[in-house]
């Protein structure tokens, strides 16, 4: 019985690096450069420690064999154990894990991990966001019919619809970049938060604690230090990081759900790989599978939040381990979640074909009505009342409205009907005008457009490691 | 880079079983076993298919060769196309998935893998039920300090307490046993639902196509043919189904609450694997790990609802692929984190430990606060007015509390003030006997203890398989 | 300060019958007569309470004046005591609630509001169920184009789109009709489970006790009562009452959606009131508002899933009152959501406006790539080699829709091209017959709808208080 | 029939004033006040409207007449057309809501009461920490035994305790103030998000349409404007502020379920009003309800997240109104519940009673186990391998656990054992000694608390206002 089950989010849609960062080879990778940095630390406090048994530890740092780990678990019943000794053996010293409790190590270990994959999710989604920020200025000026309740509304132009989602998409970024500027890491604080082991390893000094505490986050590369923490730190902090996870996948969601509206209209295509064509049988059918996918990524992230919403307020006394086997899913599951979507989303965004002509075609076809207010407007400039204006308007449309679709031919004839009532003051040529103005209607757009794509540039330039993450190849 | 990511429900809490049943391996095996019962049908309906070309495909439906597979996929970029050509290839002949979609294809092997997993769900369940009864039977005399509020209230038996649990168990399992039994299967639906491709394949012939479907239908061995539906599936359909394995945790997960707390008194602890004494260091410390990892599967699954829910409601028009991704994960892991679950509750029941003299010292402690009702009663025969009597008991109730939280030293002096005081009627041999007769006061507790057992014999007697989940070896 | 808050859900969605169910009054005299009931029963089996007494209750059951229970509350800080002697002091009596714990009283109330509401719920369904049913019998022949992805796929009829959603709804309210048909009652269970006040009140005799709850479970008129259960009813039925509910919001969902894709074509909407014509400034904007607050009503009944799995599977030993503020509002909330839910579900099915002349527009573009699969079959009868045939399709095909949203003229060219192709062996008058055949080419689509009819006919009957479900009245 | 219906979580649990502010006449008020501000501006930036007429509108703000709005709305089917109608009429002018859509009107006012509730929440929240600090100062020095995984570990002190839950508060109450402090506004954008109607006012001009907006922004105190946002601001705003609530709530719910778990063990008691006693059968039942009632609020809102979270990500094109039915929920039932969670919390800290001697007894009785690892440092000093050391040890503890459990008599005799055992090199006076060291085994505790007693006097600092949050009186 082969009974091999992969993680399928790391398998089939997260990026190979998020995969490694959370492997069990990742990890144990970590610990043992975690256990390395604090022998150094404690041996410039004073604890003896050999430097050769460090130097020993150093060279076996990438010997994982995760075999012979999990044989040692399954004897001492104990995990970290089991890491300790094989860590030990082939190093052929005993002077790690001085005064630590497990959490010691595995608490600082999963911030590092949450810690690392930030940095890398908020890279790729700026990455993401250069590619919408180029959508946003190829479309700048293609204007079409902007839409509420899915129906037409107002002339807008494609560039601001993506500055709309580019909007939301930057604030959902700050929010991580303000978690990682304020992460706060657990320590070094023993059993029930009173450092006591390692106090007691230092012979009652507190200093020395806190010094070795501090060479520990230089380590790790984190900007504060709990002091009143119990066993775990709070898991409060792992719901607000899978919260913002989630709030980050609101604006490509948002993006997703509309170029799928958009597909079913011909008016855009989430684009296809070389040679990919939807279906053999249907050559026609131009699926936005990616656009679903992630509206997929979404719905599994909304679980992670419940999951880290169960952790959160949860802890007796000083902690316990109902949390554990929650946080070995939640926190690589959530983080290779908006991996694959954020992979999807860039691929979307580099692939993009927009229609200008099906999009033209169907602004020509709401143009009258797009425009009612303004048409309005002028009838009252020539003298009409605005409440009798207002009502020939609003018949007339009525009435083409019912004619379109009981014919089904969605030609708009409103100017005509208009021009044709001998009680409204603008004639043919001047209804004409207004319709035809409408690619100038689009009100404060273009502004709005610059000043996302200055925002755009602004975080680029805070993370020029975003060039790194380019075109993602999916399955 | 090694990237291997194993999925940690299958590999560290799930059964092979449950683990095999959602491997790679194991849905194509179910796949390649759907395309020749539909083959065999349509060659008995008069669709020309060589004999030798089935008995060819049956030859090699175990040759599984993922790495072929993901190759094909690479190339194609549409798994069903690989797994129908590296199938085809293995056998030598084109003859499976004639008239069929994609989903016609997966939707009812899906549905296989989740009845199968279900069943085996359910006799896991009755497995633990039957270990929960044992219990029931073992404590059913054993009196105890009932709590509410944390707070003892009354007595009632371990037994009972038992029972309790088990009765919302019960009902848990009755749900999914009505899951199962009415669970209908998508069908041989094509593109949009209406059969069209099935239909041409027999030239029109409806009622072939409804044989076709009858026959599938024996082969799945499920009670059900949906009629109506579309491309895929209601989701509704997958959310019930993970609502219910989430409300099937729920009577665990009380049980492990109550253990935990009951270990917090040294009352109970959860019992131990030969060898493992909790902490080196600290010896004393038997950890309820077990009942805690309970409530982590009940967490994760609390997150499977939401990613169902969010499938729920969520199709448009005839259906589309954004739940793909989500039901990778929640299917199987669902059935892995209830599966762990399942393994961790029996396990514990198995080992459970129970202090029947720390329980009794407890009961001894509360006895006359736990019997002030009946003192008040007898009293009043006495003679004494109700309410006087009330007045009293309630005086020396809170004083002794005070004392006794005061001091520090929780023995019950309360029969004493009641028989030191001149104004009440009961002395103190009567007060005794009232208070000695705790171990009598259990109400219905036995009956209801036998109720219960009654109903766990006739579950055990409806799914005899549970035998087979013996004593589960958790990590 | 006027702090009224009215809970929007009840003032502004749910029907007056729901919201008065739930009303405080509404349960305070469910409440009285549960007291009234028990009474009677009690006095039956020996329990000295004076028949004027009962007499005497009777009378003022209506009598409910909430200020007054209200200041009562204040003073002796617990709710059902401050309600007890309101209704003693209406009475002049006091005989109610003899050997009944807060419990006994409220939690058997609750279990008989929740049956009341699922009952009304049910009902309003069907009557939802019997509207869609003919609209899907009034659209059971208007051909459209199905799709997938939202994407036109193939052709099915509009009959048969909510045939398929009608199906997933008969799903999920045979799912409530096994609910309430096994619907568990906690019963006088007093304060752990074990029955003793009412056994002490009996003076011992069990079968009295068991009398008096079978009394009380005719009066609430539910199916089965429970035996083990502790100070509470096992809260994993709230969390199944809740999963259902938001089951049965699935369909509508899917209708909605649907519904609103198609407004965004001009195929259908939701029709408007009398009088109502969407936006006085835009009157072409018929806004899918009813389709979309069912889309909200779905997000609360999410939120209200995720407040009953927190209690379910959260019980300390034999119960405390951590779900008491949690019930307070998913109970009542949860019913007032689906119903307000169900009554826009039946408003936009009863005022549903389609447009076939749009739909056959549609449709006509799409034919010829609807009917790829028919055309290749004709042109292989003719002797062209398959591979051959469908390679002049695709590439046709492809080259037909690059056209038509280059120049974003969607009438479909596919016939022509293919005609004028030499290579092509069916000819313009061959083409466009098949083209022409769309309308016949909905498989099974009939028969499907007519299963799903029977299927309504069949609940109708089972449920014939439907009939009070009329024209919902919605803001 | 009385159908009336109150908020439950208004009614019962929330402050007034918080009730206030999201009252209907708390929103009406304030969209007039807006409306005021806008005219004002208007004005200024050179649109005709006279002085008067605002005068008229200002007298009339608080003339808020309910009925007669509902009214105008069942007739119009537009409640903001009803509200606008409503104003006008009573100030006899019509010239608020020039150049406004609806959404310019709702969406800021609905961020305004967001802002305002925050405001509150903030300092209620620092009102709940200030009595927090208070504890934790009161028993900084009250040693306890450390529990983890339910079971005693090592000592700490119940300061120490009390820092821990108050760190994580600390962590989401900054998270909250980082909130408030970034919150963008989403201003008048029109219907499509492009100023349109505004710029039309203005003839065109762009700057004063930029002026208007900053008007309003400095008359709703806010610190920034969005710029490219559709019709409605983005809905993760609303997840990203509900999930901070959810987060503030952990901090409480720890701390509570903390104390439930204590009460059992008659170690604290959440304290009680004046005159009451629990239950009057049983006085010795202090119930933990207000702590169970802090998990009650954690529940609902943990179902909050995830209804919030169904609205993040789910916008099609520039906007619609699926989200107000959950908005008209979420966000008042978000803060009601938080609120009513805060007085709660703050109630049970200012009537906290703790029980040193029961407490001291408890440390007495495992005072040899959590001291285990300084025996056994100790004993090597003597001389005795450290595996022998521990070999002694661990066999004296496992025999004593095994003999307290069986008999029932929790005194601790590992110390007589150890001493008893001619192996072992320390003596009981020796072992005595460190036995009684227990108390100032606590590490780093008190500095970590005087640290946390740091944090909470800034944040009192920061928001002075908090005094006003004085002792809540809760039902």
């Amino acid at each position: 019985m082969d009974t091999l089950v992969k993680n399928v989010l790391a398998d089939r849609y997260a990026s190979p690096a998020m995969a490694d960062l959370w492997s069990e080879t990742g990890k144990i990778r970590l610990e043992r450069k975690l256990w390395i940095a604090v022998m150094l630390a404690q041996k410039e406090l004073g604890i003896a420690i050999p430097g050769e048994a460090i130097s020993a530890y150093e060279r076996v740092v990438d010997k994982i064999d995760l075999d012979s780990i999990r044989k040692r678990e399954k004897e001492t019943r104990h995990d970290v154990k089991a890491r300790i000794d094989e860590f030990c053996e082939l190093a052929g010293f005993q002077h790690i894990h001085k005064g630590l409790t497990s959490r010691d190590l595995t608490e600082n270990v999963e911030q590092l991990q949450v810690a690392q994959a930030l940095r890398m999710t908020i890279e790729k989604a700026v990455s993401s966001l250069s590619a919408l920020g180029d959508c946003a200025e190829r479309f700048r000026d293609l204007v079409l019919a902007g839409r509420t309740h899915n129906v037409p509304a107002q002339p807008t132009t494609l560039g601001k619809r993506f500055a709309m989602f580019g909007e939301e998409f930057i604030l959902a970024i700050a929010e991580l970049e303000h978690f990682i500027n304020t992460y706060p890491v657990r320590g070094l604080k023993g059993a029930v938060g009173t450092q006591t082991d390692q106090i007691t390893l230092f012979d009652g000094d507190l200093d020395k604690t806190s010094r070795l505490e501090a060479s520990m986050l230089r380590h790790l590369g984190l900007p504060a230090l709990m002091t009143s923490v119990g066993q775990v730190y709070p898991r409060s902090l792992d719901f607000a990081l899978i919260s913002k996870l989630y709030a980050l996948s609101a604006a490509p969601s948002n993006f997703a759900r509309t170029i799928r509206l958009m597909a079913g209209h011909e008016a855009a295509s989430e684009g296809f790989a070389k040679g990919q064509t939807g279906s053999s049988a249907m050559p026609h059918k131009m699926n936005s599978r990616s656009c679903e996918r992630i509206h997929g990524f979404r719905a599994i992230l909304a679980g992670h939040v419940t999951m880290a919403s169960a952790l959160a307020g949860d802890q007796w006394h000083e902690g316990d381990v109902s949390c554990s086997v929650v946080r070995r899913v939640v926190l690589p599951d959530g983080f290779f979640a908006i991996d694959g979507l954020l992979n999807t989303f860039l691929s979307v965004l580099q692939q993009l074909t927009v229609y200008p002509a099906v999009i033209g075609q169907e602004l020509e076809q709401y143009a009258p009505f797009l425009l009612t207010t303004t048409i309005l407007m002028e009838a009252v400039k020539k003298g009409i009342g605005r409440e009798d204006a207002h009502h020939l308007i609003k018949t007339h449309a009525v009435a083409e409205i019912e004619t379109r679709r009981q014919s089904g031919n969605l030609e708009n004839h409103l100017i005509d009907r208009l021009a044709a009532d001998p009680n409204f003051p603008l004639d043919q040529s001047e209804l004409e005008r207004i319709s035809h103005s409408i690619r100038n209607q689009t009100g404060n757009a273009l502004r709005q457009i610059d000043s996302f794509l200055s925002s755009v540039s602004t975080l680029k330039a805070r993370h020029p490691g975003y060039r790194e993450y380019g075109a993602a190849d999916i399955l």
